[in-house]
């Protein structure tokens, strides 16, 4: 099957820009919810990321009619059961933990929290997942899930990146993922892994 | 990729013997829940089609550590806001319609209340939707979707199949899905053209 335009259900740039270079070996125009003319709202209120991902592959691709890519992660704390899990960009804001005010930045809030919920605690291993969803309404769908093991910091440590990059030590690594080259954080990001996986099994079915 | 073993989460024997038919040709060995030394409960409390699957998929495997195959289906009528939809099995029990008491059997007890709801009713137009989910654990999922587009009979004819069967009227025929031979019934069923989508893509993923 062959496919011209995919939209990337994202307003964020930073991600819309990694698709398109993914997919420009494709031949694949990408598109961005900001291309499309009639506005539609989904919320990000499911329990997984998968079902997030999925919701919003599914209801943006059934209402513009063209194949989608959508995407949900976030941090998950072995000792915090998992937390912040799907809440890990409003992290700060959700009851459990407390809820905090934002000061700095959202990003800069949702750490504080984080590292007072760890205070004195040992186990600090943690991971990021990623799950990307590729979407051809009312034919099929596809999905990758992307995993970074590590472990959360005594303190933030670096500039690059963004949300809870700053705290995470991957495996193997003894600086943050905040102090990596986003060319080395592609490398064995969860979001890197994820969409390098979809890429390899969609160069097969839309072969 | 290789995978020697699958997981068909359904107890439902018709679906289960469908399934080994359609994998034996793989060389791959079919696992029903009832193989399962373990028994774990997943609700399928999701709003649509779609997320049942999913959920079912992800439950299992993430539980079984196997790959696993899902489904569910249902019918959807147009004139009444495309109920039954997930209730299609219960929907008898539901508010929306007016809950009845079950008499000779659930399947018909469902037909009574949906040929209730349509009396008077011009438009009869009705599909069957299956969504089929392939997923293996913390690797990939994938999915298809299968339509059988018709119109809901007047009154109930056949007994072959299965649920609404007896009252749905296949585009391009003159009699009910359950007037239809198994064979002729999978070639144009929703079902049908879910799986054989599915294995022709696993085909190229798992070769």
């Amino acid at each position: 099957m062959r496919i011209d335009k995919i939209l990337v259900a994202t307003t964020n740039k930073g991600k819309l820009k990694e698709f398109k270079k993914l997919f420009g070996d494709l031949g694949i125009q990408i598109l961005s919810l900001d291309d499309m003319p009639e506005k539609i709202k989904v919320e990000e209120d499911r329990e997984t990321f998968l079902e997030n991902a999925v919701k919003k592959a599914k209801e943006y691709g059934d209402f513009y009619k063209i194949p989608v890519i959508a995407e949900d992660a976030g941090l998950e704390v072995e000792a915090l059961k998992n937390y912040p899990g799907v809440y890990s960009a409003r992290f700060y804001s959700i009851d459990f933990g407390g809820v905090y005010q934002i000061k700095e930045s959202i990003d800069r809030t949702n750490i504080e929290k984080l590292l007072d919920l760890l205070k004195d605690e040992k186990n600090r291993k943690a991971r990021f997942v990623s799950v990307v969803v590729f979407y051809i309404p009312e034919d099929f769908g596809l999905w990758t899930e992307g995993y970074c093991y590590g472990k959360i910091a005594e303190k933030p440590e670096g500039e690059k990146g963004f949300g809870y990059d700053p705290v995470f030590i991957p495996e193997g690594y003894k600086k943050t993922m905040a102090e990596l080259d986003l060319e080395e954080k592609n490398r064995i990001s969860h979001r890197g892994k994820a969409v390098r996986k979809l890429m390899e099994k969609l160069r097969y079915l839309l072969s």
